[in-house]
């Protein structure tokens, strides 16, 4: 959503940020003691660059826009343009101490005939290394982090031969809870003797699944208490301990994927996880400092009975979304964070619904429907509850827009709802559409429905 | 399935059974110590016939082929015509002692103009009365019985001054575990206070589900042990006690349903139950019997650990459908019951596959497909395995064939397909061409994918 502009204009969205809108993004992070660290992807996820015309010859595979081919001069004279454009809007308002530069989830390299002959490890190490070199040589003094995941299975010799340790922090990403699983006692031993600190990041939304919509506040906390309790354990190890932990909230698993938890539907998650990650623990009391903060009706106020003090501990276990405990709520995105209890409900309607009738149920199974033939007492029956499911989801699309239109743009609200509802409002149009045809029938073939000619197609002939 | 002919000719099937065959199944069914009472529906469940053009004038409702107009001299004259051809042809071959004259679920009585003055249960009665005395007149010796349940509310006043105790015998169905749910004692009372006898109907398959493939053997042996109690507990309030149970089977729930389970694959269902049914008890010495009736390795076989003894109680519990126990054995049939266990596990393997895929995984959802827009690698790895589900399917198809060859014609063995196999195979083939498709490009235009005039359709306009 960066206004890209120049050689790098044709990978801008067209729905960009103007470069006022970042401007004005960065004065208030200023103004709220917030400090922002930008993200430039310089190795792999180039999908959103390397997917136009104009820069298949960076791509590292000719198929695939996922990764850069670390082999070319124009690779990294491409990279350099993306960080001196985002450097220097960032630069124009604030003071930019750090810059992210990706470097996660390269899954090609090594592929094309230019790089064939380097060992993987060895190519990465030395991409990194360019990267850095023309951005300090630029920015001096901003230092630069880079996600962890492909240094995790990269030999303890080969990073320490290489420099990396004096040109980068690693950002180390666990979101799941068993963070050991992913990031063991032995890689961490190993990150301590190169780097001289490390990062942590979390997780408040966008790590369970691509097509969730709402965050399980209940494993993402769990996400953040688990990392406090590495950061204490592999603290000493570092030099100078961590430099900091980072609460993530993706909204695309890459550029191609559908829209996972917006962020509205995410703000109890944000509170608790950022409460936990803040304190270093959490317990019944900052559950309830959250409830205040969140516009909650308090304990005390004639809402009581709607919301018994201190529970949400108690909530997360029977109802990890926190729809119960939020749902009541008054923050910024409230509203979407209410709607997504309803998209729950309707969905779940709507998936047994379809279910029944074209599969469970013996009378609209796509068997009927292709040969047109049918009880008109069954099909009435079956599709007795089709129009308030249709009423439901065209309130519930209403009602997205409502709810969004203070907090995404106009294409961001349209894609929400084409990949959420429209699939389900379509469903249902198709079963209504089969049922008037089934219905307009007044006479019947008789049986068999088949031509004997036609059951070829089902692997029978006549023996 | 009868070859109806004459002014009938019409509504028989095209791949009816022949005269020769159908007294080939009479002679068939004597010499095995069989007797056979033909079915003739009266006056519910004429879609077969009321489908067709010929036959509209006689609908209760102009838009449903359900139901007769009890009102009209010709849908006697239709009946009766019906019952001739049937009672000819079985009369020729075999001593006909009873006729089942049908009249259950009648779901339109009483709605067009010449019916709507009389009273529901003044229709049904009389309606029955004027079938059995067309019956009665041709064939005197014949005894008619009916379904019970359009009776299950007539008051007992009415049964007694309408005569029909002396004219049928009631046939009480009942599929489900608990009878008296359905048939409450007042309801036996009722019936034994009006006929002097009275004949249930258990189900050894077809009743739990128009979509079922493979009988639930534990339910349905419920069903007929149960039946076995209320029989005991019923019996005495009848003169002359019950005239005998019935083992019903259905192939569908109506002639406009798709198939439900095939015979073949309900061989070791009905012989449990008809163990059950004929011996008035259950227990793991006649689950032994069954087994060998059925071509079980024998406990004493080389295959012993194949089959502990007397396990097939448990087995019922774990295994409703008992698979594991029958899928050993070489009853005829045995090949098709075996593949439904195939088909099971397919079945669930292609739902999963469709599921993960198309909802929730981000790359391959309805949006990206529309938009033919998603990530390379993404789409490999989610269609990694269609190949083996697409070979499995059509595996499974070809098995089918041969598995049912012997057992029903070519266009049931086309239809079952058709019905079961089919529409995975087209969900899977949707997929295929969806990745084709998504892999074929090469660049991908800027974000976002739609442009503004086009959000309307979500419900989306700008403020």
């Amino acid at each position: 959503m960066f206004p890209f502009t120049g050689n790098l204009a044709d990978i801008a969205a067209h729905n960009a940020y103007s470069k006022e809108q970042i401007l004005d993004i960065l004065r208030s992070a200023k103004d709220n003691e917030l400090e922002v660290i930008p993200l430039v992807q310089t190795f792999g996820h180039l999908e959103f660059a390397l997917k136009r015309e104009a820069f298949i010859h960076l791509r590292e595979v000719p198929e695939s826009p996922q990764a850069l081919c670390p082999s070319l001069n124009r690779s990294l004279e491409f990279v350099e343009a993306m960080i001196d454009q985002v450097m220097e809007l960032h630069t124009a308002a604030s003071d930019v101490k750090f810059l992210h530069i990706g470097c996660d989830e390269v899954f090609q390299m090594g592929a094309c005939t230019r790089c064939r002959s380097h060992p993987r490890d060895t190519l990465f190490l030395q991409h990194v290394r360019s990267v850095v070199g023309g951005l300090t040589r630029r920015w001096p003094r901003v230092r630069p982090l880079i996600w962890d995941d492909m240094l995790r299975h990269v030999p303890q010799r080969d990073l320490l031969d290489s420099g990396i340790g004096q040109l980068v922090d690693p950002m180390v990403w666990v979101y799941a809870e068993d963070i050991y699983r992913f990031v063991p006692t032995h890689v961490w031993d190993k990150y301590s003797s190169v780097f001289s600190t490390a990062w942590s990041a979390s997780a408040f939304k966008g790590a369970f699944g691509e097509t969730e919509f709402v965050p399980n506040a209940k494993r993402h906390l769990e996400n953040n208490l688990r990392w406090l309790e590495v950061m204490t354990e592999e603290s000493p190890k570092f030099k100078k301990g961590f430099a900091g932990i980072v609460l993530t909230g993706w909204q695309r698993y890459d550029h191609f994927a559908v829209l996972c938890e917006l962020l509205p539907a995410a703000v109890p998650s944000l509170a608790l996880s950022l409460m936990a990650a803040s304190r270093g623990y959490f317990d019944a009391a900052l559950s309830e400092a959250v409830g205040v903060a969140l516009g909650c009706p308090s304990p005390s106020s004639p809402h009581t009975r709607l919301r018994p003090p201190i529970q949400s501990l108690i909530s997360l276990n029977t109802d990890p979304h926190m729809w119960n405990y939020f749902g009541r709520c008054f923050f910024p995105g409230n509203s979407f964070f209410k709607l997504t209890y309803r998209l729950h409900v309707a969905e779940a309607e709507v998936k047994e619904f379809l279910e029944q009738t074209t599969r469970q149920k013996g009378w609209m199974t796509p068997y009927n429907v292709r040969h047109n033939y049918s009880a008109p007492l069954r099909v009435n029956e079956l599709t007795a509850d089709l129009p308030r499911l249709q009423r439901g989801l065209s309130s519930l699309a209403r009602a997205t827009v409502d709810a969004l239109n203070d907090v995404c743009d106009t294409y961001t609200i349209a894609e929400w709802i084409e990949q959420r509802i429209y699939p389900d409002i379509i469903a249902l149009e198709k079963i209504q559409s089969s049922a008037q045809a089934l219905l307009n029938r007044k006479t019947w073939e008789r049986r068999p429905l088949h031509p004997l000619e036609d059951l070829k197609r089902f692997g029978v002939t006549m023996p």
